[in-house]
Formats: C-alpha cells, structure tokens, sequence
C-alpha cells in the first residue's frame, strides 16, 4: 500500500486527526476498492457496532421497559442502511426498536435489510409525529442514521435533524446528540460534538490504512467493536 | 412465517435438537430467501463469531507469543470463506494467523475475502507439510474451515482432516478437535462431538426459524454472538 494518494504525515498536527468528507469518501474507496470489502459486510459491521455502543451506554439492565424502546429513524443513503443493521441488532440485544424510513432506497442492499427487520417484525412508523414530547414520550431513545454518506450516525434524545458533517454545527432544530459513533473514522463534526460518548467504530480499518489518512485512535479491548474516544 | 413446512414440534424430544444436512441447508434457505440476509453477510457474522470463540477458549493473555500463530484451513466452499472472515477477525484481535486454501473458489465472494486477509499480510501457505510434528511445532492451534455447507467447522489441535456432518464419526486420521463452532445451529454430528468446549454462532437466527426448526438453545449473554453449549 503506497502512501502517495494520503495526506502527508508530517503536516498532520500531534492531535487526534478527524477526516474531511472528501478524506472520509477516499478512505471509503479504498476499502471498497483495493481491500474488496462488500457493502453489504461494513454496512453489516457498521450497525452492529453502533448498537453495540448503544449497549455500552444505556445497559438493558439499567433500564425500565419503557426505556428500552428506540426509534431509529433512517435515511434513504448508507447510513440508513447502517441503521436498519443497527435496529436488527438492537431486537437481538432485546431492545424494542422501531424504525422510521420515509424515504426508501431502491438500492438491493437497503431493500433486503429492510425485509430483515420487517421480518422479525420490527415495527415501520408511517409518519413520524411533529410534536417532540410525543416522541419523548414514547421512546426511550432515538437513533439518527439519517445523514449522507461520510458523515456521522448520531445516537440522541431528541428529535432527528441535519447535522453538518464538515464543522458539526447545531441546525436550527439544535441537535445536541448524547452519544456520537464514528464509523470507519471521526469525521470533522465530530471534532464539535459536546455529548458525553464518542466512539469510533473501525476495527476493520486495515493498519496500513490508518496510517496512510494518520489517524491516531485509541486501541480496541479484547474483542470490541467499538472504541470510546 | 409458517411452519408448515417445518418438522412437527410434537415429534421433538425434550432433549436439545441437532439438525440433520438437509434441515441445516432448508434453515440456510430460509434465511437467504425468505429473510433476504445475504451471503456476505452471513459469511461476515459466523467468521467473526468463530474467532470470538477462540478468544474465549485461547485468550490471548494466557498464551505465548508462539501460542498465538493459529493455522486456518479453508476449503472451496462456505466453510472455506467462513474461514478466511475468521482469519481475518483472528488478526484484528492479535493473533497471528496463517491461511492454507489449496482449492480455491472462483465465487466472487470468496476472491473478496482472500483479497481482504492478503492485503493485510496475512501469509497463505502454498503447501502444508506431511508431517503432523512439523504442523504441531509451528502453530499454537489450527482451525479447520474445510467442511461443506451445512456442517460444522471445526477447531482443533491436530492437522484437519474430513469430520462427517451426519455422524461426527472420526474419519482414518482421527479428528478430535477440543472445540467446536456451530453456525446457525448444532448438526447431527455435534451430537458426537466429544472435545471441550461446543459453541453455537446462530444468534442472527430469528426466533419465528427458532422455532420452526425447534432449536433449542441457550441463550446468548449481553452482545455476545456466540454461547456455550
């Protein structure tokens, strides 16, 4: 793996280096492209991660019935697909997720993960209310896998939004996500994220990787998918 | 999801149930058709459950760096792909595996996966020696990834040979392998399996195919994907 196409290391600041999108899209290629990783396998690897982090903050154990409901709501790209694995994961894991998928992708990919969870019969919410204590009211918790590629699911408490993936700024809605999961590697946004957990989901970046985009992660335990950053 | 076309509960014994070839390849069509989980997808969960299980087995903190070289034999088959996603998981946790894939697959899905273990350095024999002393003297453990589908791959610390699925009878090389992966569900050869410890990979199995196979099987702890039988 030849360097030449990534940044070069030695204008990368000692800090913890977060991606553009245009770093995170190459980043991407390459896995894609030169390691053969399927779709299908990050988008797999990707939500099981993502409910993993949801396990590591808010523990079955330590919640009510009621709190274990999550809406996941999910966009019509990647991340949706992120999001549909994730809200399978979470019904393995015994929470009672519910998904919201207004805008459906045609892509085989989406299609089958959406029969996935309509299979194990994983509610599908046709609308989503515009009153936000309503949504407070119902769910424990809601999983924003709604934003584009290259950018950042964001697990929160309040009703979903855009959230700008290159300075992570707050939309006129004020997303103010609890928990944040990096996929692959953070990206920009995650360098203003202000919620109490960060994690990194990335173990399958390959080691040559890493070093070709600098990115300086904390080590993963035993055998965890994710990192708290 | 009907079980009509599934066994008659009432003739289930009380005692764990293992599944003979044909139920093992009707439970994978099930998830492949009428679940629409892809073979990716699949291969992804099983070959990564089957290097946790040799984590909880093998800890690395119990094991000398020599202990840590793991021999994984893939055939041509799913097995053989099953093997390469375990090699490449083994790596990620800190082993240090080596491949043996004599007869490769022309499956695209296998060729993806080869790429994956090859572009991260892990060494693919182009032979194995003759001589079980030599295997045993280079290799902490060896996992055998070898059998057809709807059979178990098996890990083990002796050379690998054929195990048959229907009986689990040792074949003329006397495989006795100390633990066993089951994928999806136990077969009929588990039933034999004397070694030390047998694990289920089969929590992305939903509950309605569960129970129209009439699995009964423990159940999984927090977000483990494997369990001990």
């Amino acid at each position: 793996m030849s360097g030449a196409a990534g940044p070069d290391l030695a204008e990368v600041p000692e800090e913890r280096r977060f991606l553009s999108t245009e770093e995170a899209a190459a980043l991407e290629r390459e896995l894609l492209e030169d390691y053969r990783f399927g779709r299908q396998q990050l988008v797999e690897m990707c939500g099981h991660a993502s409910a993993v982090a949801v396990t590591k903050v808010f523990p079955l154990s330590a919640l009510s019935r009621k709190q274990r409901t999550v809406l996941v709501v999910c966009g019509p790209e990647q991340n949706g697909a992120v999001g549909l694995v994730c809200a399978r994961h979470l019904r393995v894991f015994e929470y009672e997720p519910t998904i919201f998928y207004p805008t459906r992708s045609l892509d085989p990919l989406h299609r089958d993960l959406t029969t996935q969870c309509e299979k194990i019969d994983i509610p599908f919410l046709s609308f989503l209310p515009t009153e936000v204590q309503l949504i407070n009211d119902a769910y424990g918790l809601v999983v924003d896998a709604v934003l584009g590629p290259g950018v950042e699911p964001c697990e929160v408490g309040v009703p979903c939004t855009r959230w700008d993936a290159e300075t992570g700024g707050d939309t006129e809605d004020g997303l103010r996500p609890d928990v944040l999961v990096s996929l692959a590697a953070p990206k920009r946004c995650a360098g203003r994220f202000s919620g109490r957990h960060h994690f990194v989901a990335g173990r399958f970046v390959p080691d040559d990787v890493r070093r070709k985009f600098a990115l300086r992660l904390p080590g993963y335990t035993g055998t965890d998918c994710v990192a708290a950053l």
